[in-house]
């Protein structure tokens, strides 16, 4: 299982990815039919991000950080990186060395169910992180992993060329073969949602917007 | 228990509840002997927000939001949303839509021992939010709850109308027919604290100034 | 084992101390043979702080602040204070008042296992606290702890006089005999680093700028 | 609110409190409509046990256990101790010479979302407790709490005389009020299971027992 | 990706699966290169179980059971019931009626990523169940899931037909086309473990025997 | 740091040792002033085990456990293995295999911050391991680390030759030096136990026997 790295994978259209990004991860995950996030214990090192791109995933030892060297030049402009390690760990993986090396090939970011350093750095540099710790434990390079594998990250299966949406409210997975009709459903969603806010803005409540009364008493709700 | 509305909840006078919330939590939590405070795992979605307000209360299935609809048309101007769900869960029951609708209805913030999502438009709305988790996970409208019951929300108890102040340092609950004399004791500490303040910026001890020397030397305290 | 304060405790030269400061977290550990690191659980209250300085420490008992007194009179300007609960705690040891103290004596931060309130204040007061949890509730004075003996913090030996770096990365002790050395590597090791991180924004690749490629493919790694 | 003992609570009806003890910890919370669960961390020191019997609560500050002493003469014949620490702790309250003195006033166990210690002893005794942690870890004497007064013990609200049900799945509390209706639910709850366990043995299909299939099909369920 | 029942999965031979129960987790785990272990959080409700069998997978909404009901139906002699939850949940889905009901149809176990209650019950019964947590929280029956789909359980990707293995040790998925070919691995791997257990017992070294030494020394590994 | 193995290390008197296995861990732990308890993350794999015995420390890189082989050549009959990863991790680092080795050089148990496998094995063979959990998941043997060095385990300073005592209570460190004291402490100890243990059990109080009532009266508790 370890020691391969796949070379060719498929990406999505790239405006679709871009415009995957300016919904969000709420919308997209709710437009996909709620699945694909990531588990919530995977936190941006700092909040304001909000990016799409597609998936170069790793599958990394615990502590080892080799195949991240690797992965990088399996990067293209666009892409994010998504480390998984095989067993839990939350050593820092990844600093401002790595991060620079994967801003030279335009890399969009990193989602990792580990732990990340150079924070501050990464910060400045304006390289969005999505992880479990943050820890300056550094790791070895000793061991192989895999590059471009299906890994399970932040408890959701990635495929190498999925789309990746990330923003404050965590991370979400789309499939490529689904990454343009989620963003339809999504742009959908979002004009359907602009509508509801102005009503619910103006003081309209969501038990008459969306006809909650009856099937609430039919339930036997009762008002005391 | 469940499927149970109370309409009519008394609340604290609103000057005694403005008041409370210049205080912040650790000094209410103090002046009405270190009782009544949230778990520390419901922490703010942004930082330096602090206010109080009356508990509109909220017991939800988990994964089940359908209540929230149901407690935003019992808020009044001034009143805070408290969600307890009714066994541990972390999804996202409340968004910017939901945001949108209570802040219509003068609500000046949510507390929820589960998750909350679109932390990004909450921020930019100015619509705080205190949370044991951030998630996108959407939740469903299947099953009842209740709204204005007694819950128990990170760990303390919390009955619709009780006082709740939340800042930086958590979430505290302050009891309807305590919160003046609360009010009072608070600032009695404050005022007290003042005084400290300023001769522990002059460089005097705590140890002098609270006469702890000798009571140390009883208990066996030794320099070495 | 408790119920001792020492009071004479030896410290590093502070041209080292401040200099390691520049350093941060993730260089001065790395740079010290990956030892001494503190556990991922300890945050900072805001992020941005950088300091380093002398360790005063504290064993204090579960929910029972009293020695911080005690130790606040044992600080001399540079210090950075470090608390360990004698068992897992996380009241609010510390709070402004506690700061102002500390901060007129010259101390530069805390590092606490435990607790810490009043954090917007002491945000606003510029005094940067590393700790396991926020919470408002309050301690008491009733049993004796110890100052200056070596204590256990974050799963780190550490004693008294070592020198203490804390950032967004967490926190690192070192001894303080080493502390001259550690500053040297750690200077080494970022001289050695620019020239790295030149190469890498140029879009050299780490496979060949650290000859990886050669020991990849001996150990298996494959290509597909 | 701390320092009170109150001497004089209200109990069920024994053979009440009997009956709850046979139908175990399950049965009782769904009997009661879902509610009274305390939180699943509060697990046995030893499996098999089930009990049931009154609450007598203590209040005690984290890491100090006078408070237990107090309790146990305020203890009947039946009873359950309950405590709650006021701040989250895993000291060892409890050994075996408390479980001895409780042992001796007809105590029938401990529910204690702190630690506890001498499981060895306690598990030869057969005094079954269930908490939070086991921990060598001692307590102090040095400071006052509260017996008999409400408390929030596992996220949920114990009040004194409250029954207290407890086995292998947990612990649940029931209102000293409701008691006896709880026991003729539970009663008619495992008489309606028992004729369901015999045909689910058979082989029948709940599916089918409980006339699903029509709402799955309207709901959308798809066969594929 | 909700809403779907798919009834025909493909299974594994019944003695491959048979012979894996025999080697245990830590064997089959190693056997095919260190993949498809279960996150650790999933304990047994008793110590000693050993199976293996079939996957049937569930997916479903947090505190929401149906689906079991709809898995039930789909279970064959020798079948395992994997459940995930749709968002983290400790709820208890499952029973003892359901354990008779699955009994009934030859089920040999369930793996579930959530709450289990009536362990004593199921003890009893010999129904071996791994879980994330025990309790007695009920589940509703109102919101869909799926049957036989993909789902991510203890983090790790299980497919309907996969088959699984679980002991003290946890639980671990093996590819269905994979099962004889890590069964004849686990079988080697047995055996060679054997002669080294002999060995091992009578006193010589691992250092000698997987001849560690010169690599050490090579390494750096210095005795003083 | 790594890279080293110390061979000589100096143990305390054998029958010293035997004696506070004995005690077990709660009385030792107390009798030496509360100090030396490891974290109560560190559990039996199985119940009723209490050994002591002479630490052998090993610490080893996250997921790698090369140094227990280098280790088990150290080991002295009557020593106990203390393994403490240089980062946190729950992979398995020791199997049945290691046990038969460690057990044929005479060791009594393994004392591990992380994960440990082949449970039902090692039960089986009367091996206790207290451990942070249960992992089939594997290690390498890739880095190198260092044994009989002073490691943090479980948040405790263990150094070679230091005396373990492990029992269902947990696990607590005695220096060497202070071995025969605390022994002597304990035994003090015990024998005032057995006379409070007949007092308590014929029904006098704690109130009573350690003259509380007076103390607490000052303090101010209140009788209602």
């Amino acid at each position: 299982m370890s020691g391969v790295v796949v070379q060719r994978i498929e990406r999505a259209d790239p405006r679709v990815i871009d415009e995957l990004a300016t919904f969000g991860v709420a919308t997209v995950h709710e437009a996909q039919g709620r699945k694909g996030l990531l588990a919530s214990r995977l936190r941006p090192i700092y909040s304001g991000a909000r990016i799409a791109g597609s998936a170069v995933t790793i599958s990394a030892p615990p502590g080892d950080n080799w195949m991240v060297h690797v992965a990088i030049e399996q990067l293209a402009a666009g892409d994010i990186l998504v480390l998984a390690p095989t067993s839990p760990c939350e050593d820092g993986y990844f600093g401002d060395l790595l991060a620079t090396s994967a801003m030279a090939r335009g890399c969009r970011g990193l989602v990792i169910d580990a732990g990340v350093r150079d924070v501050r750095d990464l910060t400045r540099m304006g390289f969005p992180v999505w992880s479990k710790a943050i820890s300056a434990q550094g790791t070895v390079k000793a061991t192989l992993g895999s590059v471009n594998v299906p890994v399970v990250c932040g408890e959701a299966l990635v495929r190498a060329g999925n789309v990746i949406v990330a923003d404050d409210d965590g991370v979400c997975v789309v499939a490529r073969e689904e990454a343009a009709s989620v963003a339809a459903a999504s742009r959908a969603r979002e004009a359907a949602e602009e509508d509801k806010r102005k009503r619910l803005a103006a003081g309209e409540l969501g038990l008459d917007i969306y006809k909650m009364r009856e099937r609430l008493k039919e339930m036997g709700l009762k008002y005391v």
